[in-house]
Formats: structure tokens, sequence, C-alpha cells
């Protein structure tokens, strides 16, 4: 049990006239940024790193919520003695915009008409995502940001960031990530949208104060569960286990445990989870593509940051060969980059639960960082 | 364009009282097979081979039916001078029961009732499916098979003949196949089953005559399509291009080829396949376990089958290491088998379109199988 609690907090900026300008031309504002922070941020705001979420995670990163079932989604990396070490390092973590756990996104309440935004919330990018961000950096004054870290949609916003304010960040960590989103991963996001849109409670998006697409997002979570796995971790989690060894099936009801799994968390995902954002969020992560009108030679040539960047050999979803391609085009920079592909038969979700190989690596890094930059 | 039309055939059996038993206990009758041949069955018989199609195949597996925009799903494997030689070979495909084209399913009419089956059709296994399919045999007085072939679904359902009826096969060959589904196997299929059945209009399959489950069966095809191709193959045919390079996306029609292609496929499944019977067919093969009971060494004891397996390297639905625990099972009972694994980006399938390092693996085993045979 937790000895204290963590709490959100808010920022609110972009009041109109000054709206944020997302890439698509439109204006967003005003927005507000849920965000928690754990440590102390030291006298010179040397100490702070920032921590970016994957696609369906929150500002909650850390520590425990009151009433909380469960602690923050990357606890096990950061707090004291941890990867993160809060005994050393202010963390910041955001719910990026466009999501659904505080920060504004299609299901906030549009303030020009007191209604959600729904599907008249604007297209978002990584680009807006990180961008929205920064202004939350500079309100809690911090001129250059220690690291910026984070897994999959995490890890592309890191990216990002060290290439738009490359004057703001000393280093950063990319787990399980990629620079551009393939076809194929385009593809298994464009299934889990079809199967949202195809559910009639989806309602083109207003469904606020009605029928959840419960069966939609269930299919959706489905698709990804099995994305985030690997084949051999499916089976020496599952394998052919029955989920009632006395019915053997001949029907269309749940024989194998797998199924029930999957079925299960299928079901509770619209409950923890706004389907729009889930639209908004994968599209955003689809249209990423540092490399679009040059190459990446060309996009990293003023980068300042040092890296490290981490992949698993089992994770099909983002396999290693994109995060080796990040890593031959900052050579070919001249930029300090360290890579190191971890063993591990936990696909995608290593990055959660891959902890011991991951907080080695990330701790001696930091480590290495911070004895240059904190006096 | 052809010179001759293939057409289907016939074959119905199973009348009460003499219905087909299945595995689940419940008996099934009666049973039409809808089947095809090519080439000419030699005097005493010995030339035949039985094709099986794959989980949407059909009995027409080559030549073209008359109006037919496309000649049959293997037609580049079967026909004079090719891998399957219909100058020297009685090539058969039939539609397997539970399907939709031409054999008892799921769609068929009910006699008892006058009514299609739906869900009132008994689940079916590979095993079941074998077995109607050595009535065709024994009707076309058969008495020993050169060989059986086919890949994925077909593969598995040779693989059963040769256990089921050791006597009658003397060569198989197995392609991109399994011996027993795994959970990421039975997940992905799941994940369609549940597609389909989360559209309203699938009805608890009582559908026949009203609207069809289209949304439910593109969702469930859309999936399939990327499980059937490789990371590598959609990056080689898709990559990132849009589909309308004038209107740059931020919305959530379709922006990138790939998706409107999936979408395409998706939308026309629904047209060609009945939804029940992609229920029926895909529990059918997460049921498949020929080691339940046992273990493979064990299962294979009492073969007398000659067997070229082939796998594809990209096929990440059904990966090499599978095809070789039944090689090496196979191998612990000393009998006869040859591997190859084709190095291809093409993933599953690759069975159906990576002709010719195929044809050359298939026509030398028929050869050296065939000059020991045929006199």
């Amino acid at each position: 049990m937790p000895t204290q609690y963590v709490e959100t907090q808010y920022f609110t900026f972009g009041h109109p006239p000054n709206e944020l300008v997302l890439k698509s031309g439109i204006k967003l504002g005003p927005i507000t940024l849920a965000y928690e922070t754990y440590g102390q941020l030291n006298a010179d705001k040397s100490n702070a790193i920032l921590i970016f979420h994957a696609l369906t995670g929150d500002a909650n990163a850390a520590g425990w919520h009151k009433d909380a079932k469960a602690p923050g989604w990357w606890d096990e990396m950061i707090g004291p003695g941890r990867a993160f070490d809060t005994d050393k390092y202010f963390i910041i973590c955001a719910n990026c915009i466009g999501g659904c756990k505080g920060s504004t996104g299609p299901s906030s309440v549009n303030p020009a008409t007191g209604k959600p935004y729904g599907l008249s919330f604007p297209v978002i990018t990584i680009e807006d995502m990180v961008i929205s961000q920064k202004y939350l950096i500079d309100h809690l004054g911090i001129k250059k940001l220690l690291a910026a870290s984070g897994g999959s949609m995490g890890g592309l916003m890191a990216l990002e960031w060290s290439v738009r304010f490359p004057d703001t960040l000393e280093s950063a960590i990319l787990i399980a990530t990629n620079y551009k989103h393939t076809a194929q991963q385009i593809a298994l996001h464009e299934v889990a949208r079809q199967a949202i849109m195809s559910d009639p409670n989806w309602n083109k998006g207003d469904y606020y104060g009605k029928e959840l697409p419960a069966q939609g997002m269930s299919v959706s979570r489905m698709i990804a569960h099995i994305t985030y796995m690997s084949e051999r971790s499916m089976e020496e989690k599952f394998g052919r286990k029955l989920q009632d060894k006395e019915k053997v099936g001949y029907d269309f009801s749940h024989d194998f445990e797998v199924e029930s799994y999957l079925k299960y968390r299928g079901a509770s995902f619209v409950q923890r989870f706004d389907a729009n954002s889930y639209l908004y969020l994968s599209k955003a992560l689809d249209y990423f593509d540092l490399s679009e009108g040059t190459d990446l030679v060309g996009a990293f040539k003023n980068l300042k940051t040092k890296f490290l960047i981490v992949t698993f050999t089992s994770d099909w979803l983002y396999p290693s060969y994109q995060s080796k391609d990040i890593v031959k085009a900052m050579k070919a920079n001249d930029i300090d980059v360290s890579f190191i592909e971890i063993e591990t038969s936990y696909g995608h979700d290593s990055f959660l639960v891959e902890i011991e190989g991951q907080s080695k690596m990330v701790s001696h890094f930091l480590n290495n960082v911070a004895k240059k930059v904190i006096k």
C-alpha cells in the first residue's frame, strides 16, 4: 500500500484569441493538459525528465491515486531508486491532447457549444501533441529537459521533440518505437478504427450520454492485444488451454482461454477509454512520418540530443529493424546514440513489463547524462 | 481465354438413416459435395491426386468456369505441364462441408425444415471434412491416392488424411500449415468471429434472405488480409502511399492506399462468402490438434505416406517452426519426409502466389512418387 497518494494537476492555455494553430491549420483552444509530477525540481531546474505515454495511456505514469486498484502504468520504472529515480530527478507526465484522461480531446466539452466535441474535434498529429506539451514545460519554467522518454507512441513523441526543440533536450530514451508508421502498422490501426466505426452505437462519434459503441471497441481492443503480445508469449500464456475443462466445445462459445481473455479485455475497454479518442490518436500515429519531404538523415541534421534506443526481439508491431534505421541515420549525423535490443518473448508489451533489462540501461544512461548536467 | 470450360459436379451421400456421424456425435445427412476433376483417371486408378482448399476456397481449383472473371484458385499449379500435371495425373478438388460453395454447410437448406440450417448446422471438424471426402474418393472407385495436397487449412486436411487413412495415400504435400492451431492463430480467428457476430445483421446466424452482416464480414476480412501478407510485402506493395495525392488527410476517410485496399477487399467479401461458413470453418481449424491425447511422435506412428513439406520464410501466420516440429516427429518415426523453406516476402499468401519455387519442388516430388506407382 502506498504511503502517500499522487494527484493529477491541470494546466490550461490557448484561450481565444491565442489558440494553438494545429498542423492542419485549424485552431484549437483553450487546451487543458492533465499532468502529474514525481520527485523535486532542483534549484536550477536541470533535473526534469518528461515521460510520454503510449496510445491508451494517461498522466498517471507512477504512484497511486486514492482508491485506485493499481499504480501508474510505468510505476515499476519511476520512483525512489528506480530507473527514473525520483530521489534524483523531477519526472513529468502529461496526458496528450486528443486523449480522454483529463486533457482536451473529442470527449471534452467544446466551450463554444457547451457540448462534447465528438467528430468536430480537429484532427491532431504527433507534432501537435508535442507542441502542446512544450507549453507545459515553459509554464513549469524548465528551459532544458534532462531527458524525454516513452515507449511506442511515447517514443515517437520523444523523437519528435528532439527534432522540433533541439535546444531544449539533453537526452532522449526511445523504446519500442519507429520514425514513421509502416503499411502494416497503418493497416492494423485501420481495422481497429473500422471495427469501432461499424458499431451502430458509434453513431458518427455522437454517443456521449447514450449507448456506447461497446462491441466495436471490444473487437478493436482484441486486435490490439494480439499485436501487443508475441506468438511465443501467447503460446506460453495460453497455448490451447480450455476455459472450462469439463465442457469440450463444438459451439461458438469461448472454449479456449485465449478467447475468453481477449473477450474480457475487449469488453472492459469501452469503460476505460473513449472511442473517438482511439480514432484520433491512432490516426495521429499513422500520419506520423519524420522523413516526410526529406530523408531520415536529413531530418536528423540539427539534432543536439544524446540518445538511448531500446527494442525487443519479439516485438513484431514495432520490429527492431525500424529502430536500427533510426540509429543508422543518427550515426550518419555523428549523433551520440546507444542501441540495445533486449531478448524477450513479451512482444510490444515488453516496454511495460520487461522492467529489469530496461531499468539497467535507462539508469546507467541517465547517470551519465546527469553527471555532466546536474551540479 | 480458355479453350474449354470446367464444370462443378455433385456427389450426395448419407441419406437418412445412413447419416454421417460427426466427431461431436451429431448426425449430418444427406451431405452433398461439390467437386471438380481435371485430367484423366488412368485404367488402374493409380494417378489420382486430391487437392484440399484453404478456408475460403472452393472446388474450382483450376480451369475456367463459363463467364468467370478468373480461373480456379490454384490454376497456376494445376494444368498440362504444370506442377500438378494434368497430362499425367487426375486431379480432384472438393468444397469442404461447412463451406458455402456447393457443399453442404450452414447456408444449405435443411431438408428436415425446408429452411437454411444457419446455426442449427452442427459444428464440424477437420476430421469430419476429411471423412466426408473419403466417401467421394470411394465413390470414384479410387483405392489409393497418389497424393493429397493443400496449403493452410488444405495442408491440415492432407495431414489428417495421412493419419486417418494411412493405407489410401502414397504421398502428401503439406504447404504453409501446422498440426494444431496455436494461441495466436485461435486469437486471430476469434477476433474475426467476434467482428461478424457483433454485426446486428448477423442476427444469431439468421440473415438468409435478409440484410447481410456486411460490416462484420468486412472487418473480419481486413484482419485476415493483414495476416496473409507479411510486414515486408505490405511495405513493398503500399508503404505510405496516399490514395489521393491531392488530398492530404486530417480526417477519418481513407488517406492511405493500404486502408482503401483493405476496405475494398473487406466490402466485397460478404458477396462471395457466407458469414456462418466463416464461423464454422474457422472454428474447425481452431479445434484441430493432431497431438490431442498423445504427442506428435505418437500421432504419426502408423503413417505410411511419403511427405513433402513446404514453408515460406515470411509466413508469420503459419511460421516455419511449426512445420519443422512436424518434420522432427516424422523423422522420429522413420517417415520419408522432405522439407523446404522457400525464401519469399509474400507471407502466408505465398502458397497461392509463389508459384515458381513451389512448382519445382512439387513436380520433382510427384515424379519420384509416380515412377514407383504408375505403370
